[in-house]
C-alpha cells in the first residue's frame, strides 16, 4: 500500500480530502496541528474523523504560531463577520485578516518531513481555489511551486528514488462538488468542524467567512448541513 | 532600518551570517529553534551571540522535531564520527544520518511567517554548498525553489507589496572563507558552537562532521579555534 502524509484540520475539505485518499487505496498518514488556533477545537474533529477513517496514525505537532502572531486565528484580532462577499467568486479578492502567514508552507513542511521519514512520497492538501477566503497558499501556483522546492529539498527527491508529489485534488472543485464527493464516500460532516471562532461548547458562528463558505455548499448542493450554528435562527 | 529576519543556530555559519547581515545595515531578528536537537547546548551559544551582537528581537521557537524522527540528531541513530572524507569536496557526497528531513523547508517557512508579521523582505540563512555535509536543503538550486514557494505563499508576495529575498551570502564561501570574513567584521568565535554530539558540558567532540568541517576551516585560515574539543589531543 503506497503511504501517504494527508494536512487534516477536521475540517470540511480535509475530512473530504481524507476519504478521496483512502478511495484511492492510500495508507493515510494524518497530520494535524496545534498551532495556537482560536478554533482549537477543530482538532476534537481531526481525532473523530481519523478515528471514523481508522487511519494507520495521526499525528499532533505542536507549533505555537502565536509567538509569530499576525493573523485573526492567532492573535487578537476579531474574526470578521457577515462577509457574504466571500461567496461571491470573485477572481479579485482581497487577503482577510483571517490568513495565517505561512501557514500551509509551514504545514506542508512538517508533511514533508513526516513523508521523508516514512518513504512515503504523497502529500495530500486540502487547499481549494474556488469557494475560498483567497489565502495565497491556497493557489494552484503556489502547490506548485512547494512541490518543485520539496523535490529539491529532501534526500529522496536529491537522490532520485522518489518523486514528491503535492496533490491537491480539491483545488478547483467548488464546495458544493466536494461536498457531494465527500457524500458519495460516506462521510459524516456532522463529524467535522469549520467554524473560526466558535461559540460555547464549541458552535459554529455561522458568520464567519468559513460558516458562510461551508453554508453556501450545503444550500448549493441541496443537503442540510448537520452541524448547528448559533448565530442562526 | 531595513528589518531582517535571520536563522541562527549559534554556529560559525549562522553568526558569520549575522554579521554579515549587521554590517549591511539591516535590523535584526534572529530566529532560533529548540527542536529536539541532541545539540541543543547550540542555543546557548545562540542567546549569546544575539546578546553580543544586540539584536532587536531573538525569538526561539519549539517544535519537536523527534516526533518525527530520521536523523542522528533527532532521533536514536548514532553520529558518525572521524569521517575525514568530508572534509575532501567531493561533488558526489552521499547525505549522511545527520541530515534532518526537511529542516530547511521548517525553518525557512516560520522565517517566512515572521518575516510577513514584520513587514520584512528579507529572510537570511547560513546555507553553505561548498565546505558542508552533502545536504539536499543547503544547494543553491534549493534556495532559489524555496525563494520562488516564498514569493506565491505570502500577502506581501501575492499583493505585490514586497519582493521576499531568500539571501544565502555564505552559499559558495569555504569554510576558511567563512571565518576570515567573521573575523574581519569582530565575532568571536569562542562563543558559538558547532558540535553535532557534545560531550559534558557541552564540549565538542571534534569527530563529527560538523566539527571536521570547523576545524579544517581554522586549519586552512591559519587561525586557532578557540573552542577546546573533548576528542582532541
Amino acid at each position: 500500500m503506497k503511504k501517504a502524509v494527508i494536512l487534516l484540520s477536521g475540517g470540511l475539505d480535509s475530512t473530504t480530502l481524507l476519504a478521496v485518499a483512502q478511495s484511492e487505496g492510500y495508507d493515510i498518514h494524518a497530520l494535524s496541528f496545534n498551532y495556537g488556533q482560536r478554533h482549537k477545537v477543530e482538532l476534537e474533529s481531526a481525532q473523530r474523523v481519523a478515528k471514523y477513517f481508522d487511519v494507520t496514525k495521526h499525528l499532533v505537532i505542536d507549533i505555537n504560531l502565536r509567538e509569530i502572531g499576525g493573523s485573526a486565528l492567532t492573535a487578537e484580532i476579531e474574526v470578521p463577520k457577515g462577509r457574504e462577499q466571500i461567496t461571491d467568486n470573485s477572481t479579485d479578492r482581497e487577503i482577510p485578516v483571517s490568513y495565517v502567514p505561512a501557514r500551509n508552507a509551514i504545514f506542508l513542511s512538517f508533511a514533508l518531513a513526516w513523508a521523508e521519514t516514512l518513504e512515503a512520497a504523497d502529500i495530500f492538501i486540502g487547499a481549494n481555489a474556488i469557494d475560498y477566503s483567497g489565502y495565497p497558499d491556497c493557489r494552484p501556483e503556489y502547490i506548485e511551486a512547494f512541490e518543485k522546492m520539496a523535490r529539491l529539498a529532501t534526500r529522496a527527491g536529491s537522490e532520485g528514488k522518489r518523486t514528491l508529489r503535492i496533490q491537491a485534488p480539491l483545488l478547483r472543485c467548488s464546495k458544493k462538488e466536494i461536498i457531494q464527493k465527500g457524500m458519495a464516500l460516506g462521510v459524516d460532516y456532522g463529524a467535522t468542524h469549520s467554524c473560526y471562532d466558535p461559540g460555547p461548547g464549541g458552535m459554529a458562528c455561522g458568520r464567519c467567512d468559513a460558516c458562510l463558505l461551508r453554508l453556501k455548499g450545503f444550500a448549493e448542493a441541496g443537503i442540510d448541513d448537520p452541524l448547528p450554528y448559533h448565530g442562526k435562527g
